[in-house]
């Protein structure tokens, strides 16, 4: 196997735009093709801090992994979709949450 | 979608394991059957430390991701190689690998 540099390294690629501890966890709860706003994912990852969840959904519309929609009603409501690029993780979490049962059943 | 705590979450536990900057790039390097030595992961990876490719090993090994064998020749000679239980991994390396060339080919 040959060397590839950090730049050129699809693994290091992918992991920049998808890795750290709640990207993946946030799309796996988007994973539906349904809308989600950002109040139903502060509940289903309570543990994640407004900023943290805040920041890491910035970095997923801006890699268009995520779409984002703001409705101007008595309160402003937010929104989230997955992309066409963002659904074509889709096989990457399910393979991944799969992974992670079998870790749990262990 | 229901809540789930980390503790269950199985995005969470497979992240546990294969988290992090290093360790799926780690598994990418030893994706064909064969071991692959020490020496071998630090040329195929240049930009870890020393002590973070132990470490990262360390705990791929205590996860029963990789196996290491040791042999004293005239030198202390290391070798990983994948358990079942790691190869169980490959799908998802190489779907990962899949999706960040095309994040590269963008």
């Amino acid at each position: 196997m040959e060397i590839i540099s950090v730049k050129n390294c699809p693994i290091t690629k992918a992991l920049e735009v998808l890795g750290g501890k709640w990207k993946l966890r946030i799309i796996y709860h988007i994973v539906e093709d349904k809308p989600v706003r950002y109040g139903e994912l502060r509940r289903y990852i309570p543990e994640i801090s407004e900023k943290m969840l805040l920041q890491e959904l910035r970095s997923l519309v801006e890699n268009k992994i995520l779409e984002k929609r703001s409705y101007l009603e008595n309160t402003l409501r937010v929104e989230y979709t997955l992309t066409e690029k963002g659904k074509e993780v889709l096989p990457l979490i399910k393979m991944l949450a799969q992974i992670g049962m079998n870790f749990l059943g262990e």
